[in-house]
């Protein structure tokens, strides 16, 4: 059997774990980026990692995977930049860490990873052409075109949360205006959901929910609700699959894709949310593509990641031999 | 030297061409649609056509390349119904033509292949990521994508007219709402300038132009006028460029192509509409795609239609070897 290991970087923790050649997670590992002063000691507790989980099966391991959450160059193994995790500005990811666990290294952005997870692994296995979506406190895509990754002329490609709803709207962080991640990014669900309570137009049992502590309102909570029927929660989802539907409506137009798959935790709050995403595109799409996409939830949840990084390990090292 | 015959499908004219195998159109012929009682008579007059063209030197010509105005599976090329041309459902017309002129036959949509006459012959050439954008009754696209023409999952990808400017907004015929075609289409555009002038708060010498009959005005007027100072035709058409601008901003986000070709009689309207699309774009796109894209005026023009068509058989007798 051959292996693989797969590094999931976040703001918060890197994940990494050996898996086998099936992508089944056969050993784990877990920093704690807090735990790191800067980005030197926390590639050296990477690398280190590593070669811990390597240990005794190096010469069956054939390559590292990594997903980072920011602009990657996949081609130089190079991280120009990540989103919430400051000081990571054009590292030569690859390079270092090759030079010190001796292993090939292949680096892509985070949401790829995970389109290649659902691909390979998935709900978008043997399809050809799928956009992956995930919610999350930031929005991000992947695309599947022709049955492999589209990255675009700088792989940047797939920011399907920085599609415009609207032409006017508020600004986001982005620099752009009234972009999908605007609508439905973490915060602004939450935003949103505040909105909504102190104009209570609904009967809702989200304080209770929460004790009455609004600041612990996340889109967990609201999901919990909506699945007990609470109206003011639903409310707010069918709110936001409107929004996503939306930009679905463009997305399916221009690309025509066989699927969509949603992830994150967003996509957590399921049917109602789902039902009112499809209904949307099917109300709002043209009907050759609306009649041929299928939008549903992602399989792989908390370890798309880790299956991402191996799968494109696996996947470039089979391509290039 | 071989040689390709063209066939560019309109709504009101079809033609045809003789091009050599660098596709430059060595003699022409065109139908005039409204001069045929329908469609079997429209295919006799096509077919008839090409066995002209091809006389005395039907053992050179290698196939033929048909651009259509609707739904195409050019697998099969099968069309499964054309805009604006009603009577034709479903329609085998690679078969027809096939056995009536025994030279093989390849169809695709016409904005793929113009998008096609462009990546081979016009401002894409060498490009591997290109959008391209036909401006005119109705609003198409075409993606290129790794260098290929990209199609999608049952062939209807790249109808950029048809991707959401807001949320809210006017229905459009494709049964969608608020749809790019919505704002720019050419009908779109005269019932803006009709507006405009109605309330008249710029000064404007397009009634001047039309000889006071309004209902004269069309996207062309609407360019001379601008070209010549007009401020009320600069300002329609400064309009115009920004909903392309917030459309093309998604589409750049989404896809981060090297190039977006602008084609279609509005894209005659030059520097004012090119300058306030790329403006728009600039200052709404993330910097990564939006510097990496360059925003252009199509290269072929009125022979695109033909060229592409060449192109696509050209190109296709050259995969399947």
């Amino acid at each position: 059997m051959r292996y693989f290991i797969g590094v999931d970087m976040g703001a918060t923790q890197v994940k990494l774990g050996l898996l086998d050649s099936n992508c089944r997670i056969v050993k784990r590992k877990r920093l704690d980026t807090a735990a790191f002063t800067g980005k030197d000691s926390l590639i050296g507790a990477i690398a280190q990692s590593i070669i811990l989980l390597a240990s005794g099966i190096k010469y069956k391991i054939k390559g590292i995977g990594v997903g980072a959450p920011g602009l990657v160059n996949p081609e130089k193994g190079l991280i120009h930049y990540l989103v919430n995790i400051p000081g990571w500005e054009n590292v030569h990811l690859k390079r270092i860490l090759e030079s010190r666990v001796g292993l090939p290294v292949f680096i892509d952005n985070d949401v790829n990873v995970m389109a290649l997870a659902e691909l390979y692994h998935g709900r978008a296995k043997g399809k050809r052409n799928v956009v992956c979506l995930a919610l999350g406190t930031g929005v991000g895509g992947g695309l599947i075109l022709e049955g492999r990754l589209y990255r675009g002329a700088a792989f940047s490609a797939g920011e399907l949360g920085h599609i415009p709803l609207n032409e006017e709207g508020p600004s986001c962080n982005c620099g752009g205006r009234a972009c999908l991640e605007r609508y439905v990014g973490n915060r602004y669900i939450i935003e949103q959901a505040l909105d909504k309570l102190k104009k209570a137009p609904l009967p809702t049992r989200i304080p209770e929910l929460v004790k009455n502590d609004l600041s612990k309102i996340n889109p967990q909570i609201l999901s919990i609700a909506a699945s007990r029927g609470d109206l003011l929660a639903k409310e707010i989802w069918q709110t936001v699959g409107r929004h996503i539907g939306v930009c679905l409506t463009g997305v399916v137009n221009l690309l025509n894709p066989e699927l969509v798959v949603i992830g994150g935790g967003v996509a957590e709050a399921g049917e109602i949310l789902f039902d009112t995403i499809r209904k949307t595109v099917n109300e709002r799409a043209m009907s050759v593509p609306a009649q041929s996409v299928k939008i549903v939830p992602a399989k792989l949840k908390e370890n798309a990641g880790l299956i991402g990084a191996a799968v494109l390990a696996r996947e470039e090292i089979k391509r290039s031999g």
